[in-house]
């Protein structure tokens, strides 16, 4: 078998074998095939998509390409979460104790963030400390012990994933669905769960935008899981506006203690509820319905929020800081930015919104940059809501002062302001599974 | 400037700007931009094209990314011919000697064989101790003394063109119509003559079979000589059959002296009057019909023989194998291949026929293969001939006895015998200019 053939086959349109994407993967991640074949594939591949099947193989062999995860000795069905990322999304911190105070076990691996925001690894870490490197017996012990534990990746999972991301980032080929299905899927069948639900963000602050393209992505996503006999469910849900009104690792850490103890902001309040009720659902729970009233009791009974205290402490963190979170803020000076005129937000450029957080040092702009724990943004208005000229649209907050006029320039930038209140949009969008794509 | 940006925006369908090609053509041969950021590029341009102005751009910074060679020395418009290759293909040994013995200088550069045929220099060095490198020097007294000389070509000439064949070559981007015609302009233009004819070869035996594909590439390159202001013309010619009826090195100079005498197969002679015909023309030698009616009597008067003689001697070439070329072969026990039914040949797979005649030895299945100078096939019959089973079809020469039965069942392989005459086929399918592309 040569790779040049196959390029040729993928080039022309045509199906590949398994063999063939079996002799791709291995030999990438062996050293055998060289980058710039595989760079002509993965640009053939952009072109000519692949095929439901193809995917599916893809993923299977990305996802044996290195270590994989066993979670057999951790006891009932075990279900992981993903999201493609978005501004404020600091759902995981939050479902996560809601499903295993409801008794289903969450022993999760995250990562951390690329681009503007910081990942749930950042947000946790950011809890003066909370240890996210657990070592495997520490990890599976801290489950089978209080049901719950959230650590980074370690080990020398999906290789070939790490390989074919990094090239694909630098040869203009990350855009393509089943790149980055297989990309995601690969990582999540790897670290081992049982069932799989994905968050797929669509809108302005999505990486991908587009609501057509973001269903053909769950839907090609849910399939994948299928393929290798792990059932997966697909939420496709707004981020046409930061979720919550938090974004920072620590203030996102203070919205999810919010919401944990009954409070914090309805729209985020809405998603964890739908994602958590869902995860129980996969988890066999029961239906949706008696699903989503089980993860409302635990949020209303504080069993949510005792949970998250419980990992926490398990995990080495100073719970002092989650009873009085403001008190960590007190030697930031934060900055108010004020509306240049009166009207209705209109809308908010979210990826905007997202990289004016990120000059306040809250996101990384390059790898190796370190993160300011303390930064980001406290909006106090939203798309749909009326703003007076000179009120407060949001606060700033970042260890260094001098940040805040550039977070300012982004983040007024970001905003529409109009006369016409705009039309509220949909949380959820769709709920993809196996049987349909249902749309909200 | 980031290639990345470069790749993105040809993957997105637009068209690159001048100092984005040339960033990408400097950088590249510089080594500053990677291969696998190339190899992307090249499957994006593959899948997008190039506009006449992209391309014509692209040309521009390959021809000049090496050495160039300076022909002011040599008095006079110089023509240089090129042909995209094809089986039999020796008309650059006729029609070479024709122009030079009207007056016109020819100082050509050509090169090796790729694939299953050689190329001009391996039939010029078969001829014992003909030498074709020659020193600058050399190279232009010999044009200066006797108006013609064909050498190897030397100097660092085009190395974008190198590379990125190179990595075309294995990365399935060849087939791609602005990628051919730069890399053959680019070369074309380098080797300093004025104006350039193209011999764009079309059906079974050429590298580009489909019609409309190599009318595409013939304008596209008509165009670029333009760009240059170098005038091209290019004539688009039959290749769904071997031309003459002599394939390999030395069998081939057998036939260019047949046709120097006045003598050798017709569709050969009638392919080399009107190349010559119209390198005179571009030479300015007055209407194509004067022009042709000049390379006729260079013919038929025997200067066109005396000149290639003349070359033969000025290049070290053993002049008496020109005049009984049958003694070189007297070692050789050639094999009869007979028909195995009666009828007219249909059809001739002019592919299959190169690799029948590249497996006794006439071309190089790896770059490094050593050529048998002898070894070729000579055709008694080809397509719309009548043959009778049993009849002899062809003759294999080879210096290895057991490569005929291989090449044998390639060439019957290649050869359709049916109860039907085909319809004869134009020779000369179209001539493309500036200024019209008329069909024949």
């Amino acid at each position: 078998m040569r790779i040049y053939d196959i390029i040729a086959k993928k080039r022309d349109g045509q199906e590949l074998n398994e063999q063939e994407i079996e002799y791709f993967v291995n030999g990438y991640v062996n050293g055998e095939i060289e980058d710039y074949q595989v760079s002509a594939l993965l640009m053939a591949i952009y072109f000519n998509s692949m095929t439901k099947n193809e995917v599916s193989i893809l993923t299977k062999y990305m996802a044996n390409s290195g270590d994989t995860v066993n979670l057999s000795s951790i006891p009932g069905i075990k279900v992981d979460k993903h999201s493609t990322g978005g501004v404020g999304d600091k759902t995981t911190l939050i479902i996560s104790p809601i499903v295993a105070s409801c008794g289903i076990n969450v022993a999760k691996m995250s990562g951390r963030g690329l681009g503007y925001t910081g990942g749930t690894i950042d947000k946790l870490e950011s809890i003066p400390g909370f240890r996210t490197s657990l070592s495997r017996d520490e990890f599976i012990g801290a489950v089978n012990k209080i049901g719950i534990s959230i650590v980074s990746q370690t080990g020398n999972l999906v290789p070939a994933d790490k390989k074919l991301y990094a090239l694909r980032d630098v040869t203009a080929t990350v855009e393509s669905i089943p790149l980055i299905a297989s990309s995601i899927m690969s990582k999540k069948i790897a670290a081992g769960a049982d069932k799989i639900l994905l968050d797929v963000k669509t809108g302005s602050g999505a990486f991908i935008k587009d609501f057509e393209r973001c269903r053909e992505l769950a839907e090609t996503m849910v399939n994948i899981g299928g393929s290798v006999g792990k059932e997966t469910t697909a939420l496709i849900t707004n981020m046409d506006r930061p979720l919550g009104n938090m974004v920072g690792n620590f203030l996102e850490v203070i919205e999810t203690v919010d919401v944990l103890k009954g409070g914090g902001p309805e729209d985020l309040k809405e998603i964890c509820l739908c994602l958590a009720s869902n995860m129980l659902y996969l988890s066999g729970k029961g239906d949706l319905s008696v699903c989503e009233e089980m993860a409302q009791e635990s949020l209303g009974s504080g069993r949510a929020f005792k949970k998250f205290e419980e990992m926490v402490i398990s995990q080495g963190g100073n719970v002092s800081w989650i009873y009085s979170p403001e008190d960590l803020l007190k030697n930031i000076k934060p900055y108010n930015v004020v509306s240049e005129k009166s009207g209705y937000i209109v809308n908010m450029d979210t990826e905007k919104c997202g990289i004016a957080s990120m000059k306040l040092g809250a996101g990384r702009e390059k790898k190796d940059d370190i993160i300011d724990n303390l930064a980001g943004i406290k909006f106090h208005k939203k798309t749909g809501d009326y703003v007076n000229k000179g009120e407060n649209i949001a606060t700033l907050y970042s260890s260094n002062r001098l940040k805040y006029m550039d977070s300012e320039r982004s983040l007024l930038e970001a905003l529409d302001i109009g006369d016409t209140k705009p039309e509220k949009q949909k949380l959820i969008k769709a709920r993809v599974t196996k049987e349909e794509c249902k749309l909200f």
